[in-house]
């Protein structure tokens, strides 16, 4: 549905002088002063703004999972987008619809398990809106950051030749690290102050979507080396416990909910990336933006055939 | 349960370079830049930023109200919180949890109502966040704007001996007004560059509440002049139709959802505004602030005895 919607909207949307950047990109950019508040020498600062809003029963269920883990991931989603933007996270604001039997109790929890990672990231509160009502739980969050020294990070920009770098094992993300992951907000900043990254977003969606969403922004298509997918630990372990058929590989391609970086790099920058022993985070090199569009998997054997995006579309 | 629970939140957040004034007026205001990135003698833009969440049910019905309607009100009350700083409107974005049957539809239809209103503000739509799930209808919408050129209009500040104005009649919103409302933005950038205002707020809750909070952000009481509160017309007639005895004063006082603006202002100024006829709105003075904590209201016959908000509190 939001695909679609987000096709008739963009038709609509008038070009307005603050927007820099977006809708359609991980977040927007705005330059909200007026020009002749500062000299011609002076760039006034760029306001970084995304916002994400999360639902029972989509990104969470109360009763089974704590409410302090909902609470960080609502921050943390949006600590990520940031992230894939190569943005400062500064403030964020906070809107709640509470259900109304233990509504004080629930907003409690939630914000024990937001302020720890707000103080993490030097993140302000800035405000919000708390509601009850006769739903289920309901959560908005609104986070602003501003441009790092490097710049800002687009999903545009990818080039034919350009490897595709992601920084960490994908898949199985629903046995927890959909609540625990860390937004790669400083990982995205020490990159894109030392290396010359084209594009990049935040794999959110699954592997497969998000390099789509950031081939179809570039326009140019990608193919990814199946044997080079880095699958997490719990990609494995649900493959198990389902016994679907459903392939570890499978879950790391399509799963959604890594929020990790995928980057788009020329081939000799992505070799002194994957060389660098002082980044905190591994990066893995699964394969290569391709001039035809289109997103295709290649074998070991080096067989090479088309991949349908399988993940989560809200 | 919002009072309660902001009082607990308050004494959690830590203080932050970025936030220049909030959680607690009708928006924040953000200072993001870094010092370093302006010579001294710029002063860094501030960002003013608010976010309400509506839900179906509280502040809409599905089904009976009008989807353009509800996507108006939904941008309509933010600009309203960015008109009570005094701000220059400039973005928003919006988030939707739609019910799954029919999304697309209802997603587009209140866009219908939130386009035009954007574009008679000037308000670029920079980004959102568009679900389906399981339950009713949730918007939640961030808006931002940077200072008039008056400065910023605060809920603190009101000073003993201050008259209170409001921008225009009151009560029985619910018969179309909390959907119509024009958002005070024009007004209070006039009335913020041409006079001296101490404080003020808009008026969401009912004016009893409202007034309160006000009093309560300026560590001062006030007292309501019964016989000068403007009462609009969909009071009277609210007051006919429901025949349970609440008088038209009576929702005046304490409906909720008129969006006018409430201002402290010297007494000599207020005077000054009352006379001002190119103000397109009328102003009436409806009583003063008083140092004695607490909420009075003024009968005709000059009696005085204590006023308890009924408004909405969310």
């Amino acid at each position: 549905m939001e695909s679609e919607f987000l096709g008739w909207l963009r038709t609509r949307l008038p070009a307005s002088p603050w927007l820099r950047l977006g809708p359609g990109d991980d977040a927007a950019v705005l330059r909200l002063g007026e020009a002749r508040e500062a000299p011609a020498d002076v760039a006034p600062a760029d306001v970084i703004v995304t916002t994400d809003l999360l639902t029972h029963g989509v990104d969470f269920r109360v009763g089974s999972d704590d409410p302090r883990r909902i609470g960080r991931k609502a921050l943390a989603v949006n600590l990520s987008d940031l992230a894939a933007m190569a943005a400062i996270p500064r403030a964020a604001l906070f809107s709640v619809a509470l259900p109304r039997h233990g509504a004080l109790e629930l907003a409690q929890a939630l914000y024990e398990g937001i302020l720890p990672l707000a103080e993490q990231f030097q993140v302000a509160i800035a405000g919000g809106d708390t509601n009850t009502w006769d739903g289920g739980l309901v959560i908005c969050v609104t986070a602003m950051g501003v441009t790092g020294p490097g710049g800002v990070l687009k999903r545009s920009g990818a080039l034919p030749g350009d490897d595709i770098l992601v920084t960490g094992p994908l898949g199985g993300s629903i046995l927890g690290h959909q609540f625990d992951f860390q937004p790669r907000v400083q990982e995205a900043l020490q990159l894109m102050q030392r290396y010359e990254l084209h594009a990049g977003l935040d794999c959110s969606d699954g592997l497969a979507r998000d390099i789509a969403r950031l081939c179809e922004a570039s326009g140019c298509g990608a193919e990814i080396d199946l044997a080079r997918v880095p699958i997490a630990d719990d990609a494995k372990m649900l493959s198990r416990q389902q016994a679907n058929g459903v392939t570890p590989l499978e879950h790391a391609l399509h799963d959604g909910e890594d929020f990790e970086l995928i980057l788009a790099v020329a081939p000799e920058e992505a070799t002194r990336m994957l060389a660098d022993r002082s980044l905190t985070t591994p990066l893995a090199r699964i394969g290569r933006f391709v001039a035809e569009p289109g997103l295709w998997q290649v074998a070991a054997s080096g067989q090479r055939k088309p991949l349908s995006p399988k993940g989560w579309e809200h």
